[in-house]
């Protein structure tokens, strides 16, 4: 399957590592390619990119503008904040295509932890399913640490995933993807339409107070309920 | 311990049944005390309040205006729109005393699903502190169902309950009441100072989701992690 990601970050790096891996051809998304390129992979420094993507074969770094129109699926890894700009930029390869979602509306502006820019009555996955009407959104992945997203098998025991979308076939085509993560199926949680990715991304507040309190970033909510 | 809790609805009647059954003096507060014993117990009818009531020794129906001063222990049962009319009735005898607030700010004037009438930049539970700056708050329990608050061991294995708060000795109070339910030790999770409610308050939405989708409200939140 051709996957395209948008995002460098190291949300994204984890994916696309991983997808990678799982032998999918993945093309990652950015702005300017040369500036990625030379970026060091931490904040404080480091590798460039440029050494990091070049030990995965099938993994091409291109601008937003040129993710290929193939692409069977799309991951919007963007800054929630950075989001609707990016997908923008890729209006006309959306039509009819699956976007998976698991960018988080963070806003930084009053310090931190940051509140959500947009909740309650409304959230990011329902925006950009409102601002893109042609392309399928299903907001997923959003609820957990990056390393956890691609490999949940790292926590012991049954942890939970949330998917939200309007479309059953591309729930289905992002579940392939999460059982490909090694996600068991009972796991895999449909809350129902876009409209309940509010809900999902109204997790972020409690996460990052969890995350605080629990000093890792290495932990899931598991809904527990009787058999 | 004489525990005054604020409400009778179906909440306040699963605490304070479950709390005078372990040998607490209960006393619940009620707007208008002789409204409240005619009342049927469910929305379709049913026995009345007054008949659930004399079926338990150690309990005691009055107006708020009468919970005794005595009290240790103030639990805020009412509904998330009627709690801060309640407290105010009682503001005199709150100064020093802990409250343990298990409600939740949900709006339903837009209809269902309900949406949050505070949320993301504050909670209620820091709007209580923040009215009645002399008592100690403690949020929790809110995150679950009734049942489950004052049983968690009607679910198998670990789950979790959340605390907010900021005074130490305070949540150490409603610490050793959760236990007395049955919560494990390693099961209560302190998330912090009372700004944290915002995290557990603002579980609701998805709370709300998973009820329609797992059809049953017996379920909760576990956080997993690395032991």
């Amino acid at each position: 399957m051709i996957i395209s990601i948008l995002g460098t970050g190291m949300v994204a790096r984890s994916l696309a590592g991983r997808i990678a891996a799982l032998g999918h051809q993945v093309f990652m998304g950015t702005r300017d390619k040369a500036t990625t390129l030379d970026r060091p992979l931490g904040s404080q420094g480091g590798p460039s990119f440029a050494s990091w993507l070049q030990e995965i074969a099938t993994l091409q770094l291109v601008n937003l503008e040129e993710l290929p129109q193939e692409t069977e699926l799309f991951i919007n890894a963007t800054n929630g904040s950075a989001t609707l700009s990016a997908l923008t930029k890729i209006s006309d390869r959306l039509k009819g295509k699956v976007l998976l979602d698991i960018a988080n509306p963070l806003d930084f502006s009053n310090g931190m932890p940051p509140t959500l820019s947009i909740c309650n009555d409304d959230s990011l996955g329902e925006t950009i399913q409102r601002d893109f009407p042609d392309c399928k959104v299903v907001k997923s992945l959003n609820t957990m640490n990056a390393h956890l997203m691609v490999n949940p098998i790292l926590l012991e025991g049954d942890h939970s995933v949330f998917m939200s979308g309007n479309d059953k076939e591309a729930k289905e085509k992002v579940k392939s993807l999460l059982v490909q993560f090694g996600w068991q199926t009972k796991n895999i949680i449909d809350l129902g339409d876009i409209k309940t990715a509010r809900g999902s991304e109204m997790l972020l507040p409690i996460w990052l107070r969890l995350w605080g309190v629990l000093n890792t970033a290495e932990f899931n909510f598991n809904i527990v309920r009787k058999d």
